[in-house]
């Protein structure tokens, strides 16, 4: 058994059994020992950053890693932005990088990088292995390193001689600690706010946004009248009818501002204090008030729902009812095909238990609203901020839970960024529906040239605008094998998305807005 | 003026007047500025390796660099791979990358990363602006960074504070020394070699492989029989009819080891030691034979035209008469379309003057031979080895030459990398004619398979075909505004290539193979 083959079984034995892949010379003895050992499905991708971005959505639906398998520094800097998602969305991820063999590195080859050195930034652990026989144990510290809780990215370099050396077979992967409930003293501190009389509001983020935990905090709120936010970017919510609903904190600074302005205590569970996107001249980084208090009552990494259920006894309200969302769905409007038409039609159509990965920016705001009291679904939106990750989300996200559907939320300028992941989805025919928002324009950033206070000007605007040449979507899908639809009306739409949920496989949707 | 006008002031001043732009939220001001400040040539890209494909492009085309806008750390990370091959193409670039306000970076917000950690492995020089009234003088020591001999990738990192608080305006480019002659004791080095009977060899790179130092290198190797190599990957070859032809050192290792094997004296001019692509089990990372000696004429930053002078002078070869290639072009054949047949139409059209980026991969390693006794051309080839390059840089070589035309032989596997450049030639009506090699295979890996030792099988295989589903090229084209043609026969592609020569503007041809 080759370190390569001694790396597989350890993967396979740790229960990474899925690897997006994006392979070259460096990783010719793990594509061999695919054949030699059996259990590791293997997906390609033209183009790094749909393999990264996979891996996101992949391990964010199961809570445990995919491999990626990428070429060097330069594959690995493709597939850098997401792997930067990913990494805020703290996803267990395991990259399996090919490096040159040890001793060739000296002589400076075209390939040659600082892989290292581009890992870290985008990586909570990074290692090289330094020989063929210590590549499985590496791997078994990738996987345990990778599965820290809540999830981490770890980076494993494999210098193609440590692949092609004699290995010592694989290693046994060690679970890593469990989360971990908080102190008395934190519990204690959110007792006295919560009973304090004065305005407080929880605020939830990572794994305390699924349907548990979130039931949970709604005892809480119904018991004590505090109110609830989510945090802007959620990796992934549990949410629809029957579940506990919460609105997120607003994208735009004076929006977020207002909502926290009278919050006096603010309950961070799982997540970290709220600021601001992006900072603007005259408006504040941070978006509580000067005279908020911020209590932690537990970090990402701890146990959430065991540090709920304590506050909750606390408190006395584990009985309580929360408000639970009822069911209800818009119904589908007919005419010109707007933002809300669109969201009508997703809220009336979303099939139960859809994954719903939310890239689409300016255009999709409002679709919380049209969705909340649709068939229990999840939610996965964009945690690092750097576009070009809904479509390949969606492909991971299909991969891991092959018996649900998928709807990819799209802006067409963040779609253009990964648009390769549409041939993988058809490659693997993915059960994924696109809708590409076609307002033709960076719109996002003709809002925020004024939020910067800059005088815009024709030559500004220029940069923003995606209709010189017209982008025709049904074109680029069907390109890589996926079928498209171009609308720009309501019902065409509405038509449109209907037949996409009624038939498997993938689907494009471009709304001409 | 504010900073981001200061800047981009500074860049004019500096004759930076061309900007590749993927900008976001952090860029808005520099943005705004290009409507203050007039004559900024800012041209968009729907994708971050396109900016920097693209700049990698100009630089090697003008010898002095454009700018890139890029956003953030994930939109540094987008650009990355291109930026390595500018790197190790040694070709001027200055990379703007917009940054948090300085204030907010502490808060961690989602798109925080170590902007400078991963700029560092792809720049030579990295700086983040302080406050407002730096930025022009940071400004203007990128330029003077990216402008040493013979260039290099600049990186400024600009936080958004810096751009919009008061500045001191423009600051004043020095510009950099100029490059040194070698020392006379490397020049009486290479003349006791050439002067020993020995067998040996010049190997050129970088400016050394402009048609002025090509001619006198000629010389030389007529006056004393040495022979003349390019290096493997040259960032730009000026060859054709008139001309001293040079063939590089081949890419497989044991064709390259057989060129060398007799060789006693190694003079290398302007390039470093020939070593593998890539290592395998029992093949030499070093090409040179143990008994081969090397001399250093000169390093690539050195002054190549002078270094040659100064040793043809020494050898008093400065009179010899060069062998220059002949004008001779191949037949157009017809019959089925093969790398034959492309490579006989390539060389019996390519108009006078074109540049051509290529990017072919298996499939074009014998165009050299084709098209050396064409009218005389530069060729752009592959530096770094990440792939993605070729139809950027063919858009980049196009704006730095608008009355050129360009070229771009592309792999289907490398074109799906950074298929966005298709929409900026579109949009900037760019003299582009773009051949894919349809061959539907990551091609090279079944080759290295074997080259590594590596037992192949099914699954192995599968990672490196792209027939499941095919690429329909025209459809991608078309879907970004470029017209695009399918053929599959080796007339229909010599008619398609000279009707995309006789038309101005961008073009595809699917080449079926």
């Amino acid at each position: 058994m080759n370190g390569a083959e001694s790396l597989v079984q350890t993967l396979l034995d740790g229960r990474v059994d899925v690897c997006f892949t994006n392979p070259g010379t460096s990783e010719m003895h793990f594509c061999a020992a695919l054949d030699q050992i059996d259990g590791m499905h293997c997906i390609l991708c033209l183009f790094e950053g749909v393999v990264t971005g996979a891996a996101d959505g992949y391990g964010r639906m199961l809570d445990r890693p995919a491999a990626t398998l990428l070429h060097l520094g330069p594959g690995l800097g493709n597939g850098l932005s997401n792997l930067h998602n990913a990494k805020k969305a703290r996803t267990p991820i395991v990259n399996i990088i090919g490096e040159h063999a040890t001793y060739h590195v000296e002589y400076d080859a075209p390939l040659t990088a600082d892989i290292e050195g581009i890992a870290r930034p985008v990586s909570d652990w990074v290692c090289t292995s330094a020989d063929s026989t210590s590549v499985a144990s590496d791997a078994a510290r990738a996987i345990a390193a990778s599965c820290v809780s809540p999830g981490a990215v770890a980076t494993l370099v494999l210098p193609a001689d440590t692949a092609w050396g004699r290995s010592n077979g694989p290693a046994r992967v060690i679970s890593p600690a469990m989360p971990v409930k908080p102190e008395s003293s934190a519990v204690q501190d959110c007792v006295r706010a919560l009973r304090s009389g004065e305005p407080t509001m929880l605020l939830l983020g990572g794994k305390a946004l699924r349907a548990g935990p979130l039931e949970t905090a709604g005892r809480i709120a119904v018991g004590t009248g505090a109110s609830m936010r989510s945090e802007l970017m959620a990796a992934r919510t549990e949410r629809g009818a029957g579940r506990v609903s919460i609105e997120r904190i607003p994208y735009p600074v004076d929006q977020a501002v207002e909502i926290l302005k009278d919050v006096r205590h603010l309950i961070l569970v799982g997540t970290v204090k709220p600021v601001a996107f992006f900072a603007y001249p005259d408006k504040p980084s941070l978006l509580t008030p000067p005279d908020c208090e911020v209590h932690t009552l537990a970090g990402p990494a701890d146990d959430l729902p065991a540090a709920l259920d304590w506050l909750a006894e606390e408190l006395g309200v584990r009985s309580t009812a929360p408000e639970l969302q009822v069911s209800q769905r818009p119904d589908l409007v007919s005419g010109a095909l707007t933002t809300e038409s669109i969201g009508s039609a997703v809220g009336h159509l979303l099939p139960e238990n859809a994954i719903v990965c939310d890239e689409s920016i300016t255009s999709g705001r409002g679709l919380h609203l049209f969705t909340r009291g649709c068939a229990p679904h999840d939610w996965l939106a964009g945690t690092g901020g750097a576009i070009g990750r809904g479509l390949p989300e969606a492909t991971g996200a299909a991969v891991a839970c092959p018996d649900r559907p998928v709807l990819c939320l799209s802006g067409d300028g963040s779609a253009m960024y990964t648009l390769q992941a549409l041939w993988t989805q058809a490659r693997e025919d993915l059960d994924v529906t696109t809708v590409i928002f076609s307002n033709r324009s960076y719109a996002i950033l003709h809002g925020e040239l004024r939020n910067v206070g800059a005088t815009p000007g024709p030559k500004a605007h220029d940069m923003f605008d995606l209709d010189r040449p017209d982008l025709d979507w049904p074109r680029l899908a069907r390109g890589m094998g996926v079928e498209a639809v171009r609308v720009d009306t309501a019902d065409q739409f509405n038509k449109a998305l209907e037949a996409a949920f009624a038939t498997r496989g993938p689907m494009l949707i471009e709304a001409v807005m």
